[in-house]
């Protein structure tokens, strides 16, 4: 037993069995007494020490081999740059340490998934290391300028894995950060971690790069599991992408759009609208100025109006309402919230309006109360875009417009897909 | 022209053609000089009087027929109250006034659906007339006591039409309020007007009705379309249904759930589980303490960490937060809500934790920052819970309970299907 060290595979005898797996540090939850073991399923299982008959040495923890220089370029191959700015796809499980390492090389990602090597020249950097529940408007900036970067440089395509929880807010600001692109930026993840059975990293990581070197697009799209078998994974335009399971591999659905393809892990890319832009010579401008003083507002049965004024009173200058369905919000007495708006509208912040219901388009013209907010509180309507991209999108336009005829303007103008003219009816629920 | 007025049917000839329909009042919003007619779409066009070549009347505006007697009760069927609170599906345009009538009388229901006669004896009656986004927790108050008075009298079963907008957040208020209820509570509603020929509310009312009358059930379910097309009704538990699309007819789908059954026009119930409580001969309790103080706060990158402030200083005592994914927040730098957390923890005050995500549950152990929220802070992450299901019932617990233990215990407590065992995978997305 003493002579076993966290990071050895080990086999140890209990009076229930036998367990296989990695000797891991214990957690500081967990009572001292125990060993933690994680099992080949990934799993861990901590096991008390009273019940361990013996623990066999199976293999020695080895160090991490000595990185291989690059490989040289291919001929003929596309040029595909990753970037990597942590999350889950980049967690790897230091069983030493039980720390988390997100130092990935392209050499990293070429020895887990040799078959990239075929795909494209692949060349990898880390841009920052954040689980995405951490990521701010600066962070989205910093990536806006590292995919420049690559594609300055030659990138056909550019594949930025980024934590699931907050990969569409990346996604968003990405497709209006990065003006004019003329090439795939994909944006892939792993709802489970690269050292699990069961992870979707090595699938995601290899359709991301099939899209960004072969896919005949422009723009920014995210690529994950579209089942939740390893079938394909979907591209879906950065502004209609959102987290809709916190676990399934298929997580990300296409919200009011159809999806722009399928990407089979064979290579093969099927394409399923052909209405969009396409890949050209140019690479991109970053138009990256973000107001973060900027809100997103969940509208509910018993709300406190007062919240609209706390953000009036903290220089707040645009609030986006997550409004029920076509738009409402609570208009009677006491806690209607329509004299706070009018307040916030006389100091000039933007209210913009979108559906908490998120499948659907928010409608200004059908109840009189839509139209209370829509005519006399010039509250704006924002059709079909989700919530989170709504929130995305004031906070750049009000990075780059003051007047509110030129906020309006530019809300209601579709500039990547955010808004679309008949939200399709074939991809809601089941 | 002068001799056809609001009301009447006509038929207009234009420069372009003949339209047929039913004069209505002119909206403020339309300028003057245009006439506005329904069409039997249901539509409504405004036609410019200038282009107005002639007008024939068709069919002169009736007022409203005298109304029947109430029909004698027929023996050996189930009693049913139908009880209108207001939204769509009581929203029946008078073609006079241009303004809405929810005073519906059981007779007005089998005068529109007279097959209603053969499923149950109705008795129908207006408990409130309100749009569902102006409803407050004391309107679900008054609707648990009109239940129960209906339940006490005999009815075998209730109907209770809202408005769709905050119908999910009226289902999940009542099974919590209801308590021991031994019969069904069925909640249905309409996405169309009962005046367009495309309205659901017929089949809606209809199969609400036999669930009522006949669904071996004891529980409040919502009924509505269960696909676009008029096929069936879902029966959803009142804690998992939550209206995910704006205008659709199927846009109440239940979240980690199975549906309890499909209704049939023809009067066919298929029931789709066995695990529920059945039909009893009790009726119920109303248990309804609600602690308004209550707020559900939607959690996203870059919001302001002083929300939560906002809602500790304003008295709150509890804060149910819509997190990213398995239960996230923002952990980083100044954008951390951790240390505004803890001062509501400190305060007493409740954090509750579910998913914005809405498929899937909350984990606190899965990541570090999540053993933070769940061991250092005590917020309780509640399975699979919706948001608003959430918000609802920390409401409820905080009407009856003050101790942090006991708020604890009944809110990781299963009341009325709020939390699964495990979430159903097969309801997902398409």
């Amino acid at each position: 037993m003493a002579s076993c060290k966290e990071g050895d595979r080990v086999a140890i005898t209990t009076d229930d069995g036998i367990y296989e797996g990695i000797l891991m540090p214990r957690p500081e939850l967990l009572p001292k007494g125990f060993r933690v073991l994680k099992l080949d399923s990934g799993y861990n299982i901590g096991i008390d020490e009273k019940r361990i008959r013996k623990t066999d040495l199976l293999e020695a923890y080895a160090p991490k081999a000595q990185r291989r220089a690059a490989r040289p370029p291919r001929k003929g191959l596309p040029t595909v740059a990753i970037l990597s700015t942590g999350g889950t796809i980049a967690s790897r499980i230091d069983y030493r340490t039980g720390g988390v390492s997100a130092d990935y090389t392209a050499d990293d990602y070429l020895a887990m998934l040799p078959y990239l090597a075929d795909i494209a020249n692949i060349r990898a950097r880390k841009v920052m290391e954040l689980m995405s529940e951490d990521m701010l408007p600066a962070d989205w900036q910093a990536m806006a300028r590292a995919i420049k970067k690559e594609l300055d440089a030659g990138a056909d395509g550019v594949v930025l894995t980024v934590g699931t929880d907050t990969l569409h807010f990346v996604s968003a600001a990405l497709s209006f950060f990065l003006k004019g692109l003329e090439r795939p930026v994909v944006i892939t993840a792993a709802q489970r971690s690269i050292d699990r059975g069961s992870s979707d990293a090595f699938m995601n990581l290899a359709c991301a790069s099939t899209a960004a070197a072969k896919a005949d697009i422009a723009g920014v799209v995210t690529c994950l599991h579209g089942t939740t078998d390893d079938e394909y994974c979907l591209l879906i335009r950065g502004t209609k992408a959102r987290k809709m399971h916190t676990s399934r591999r298929d997580a990300f659905r296409p919200v009011n759009d159809t999806p722009v393809a399928r990407v089979y892990e064979s290579g093969r890319i099927e394409m399923l609208r052909k209405d969009l832009p396409k890949r050209g010579k140019g690479t991109c401008e970053t138009d990256d100025a973000f107001f973060e003083k900027t809100a997103l507002v969940q509208v509910y049965p018993g709300m406190d109006p007062k919240v609209i004024d706390f953000y009036v009173d903290a220089g707040y200058r645009g609030i986006v309402l997550a409004a029920t369905a076509l738009g409402h919000v609570p208009t009677n007495g006491k806690k209607s919230i329509i004299p706070n708006l009018a307040r916030a509208q006389e100091k000039g912040i933007a209210i913009v309006v979108a559906s908490q219901t998120l499948y659907g388009r928010v409608h200004p013209y059908v109840y009189t109360n839509l139209r209370r907010l829509s005519v006399e509180l010039g509250c704006l309507f924002v059709e079909d875009m989700l919530p989170e991209t709504a929130y995305i999108k004031l906070g750049w336009v009000l990075g780059h417009a003051k007047r509110p005829e030129d906020v309006k303007r530019m809300m209601l103008e579709d500039v990547a897909g955010e808004i679309t003219e008949r939200s399709e009816e074939g991809t809601f629920l089941s």
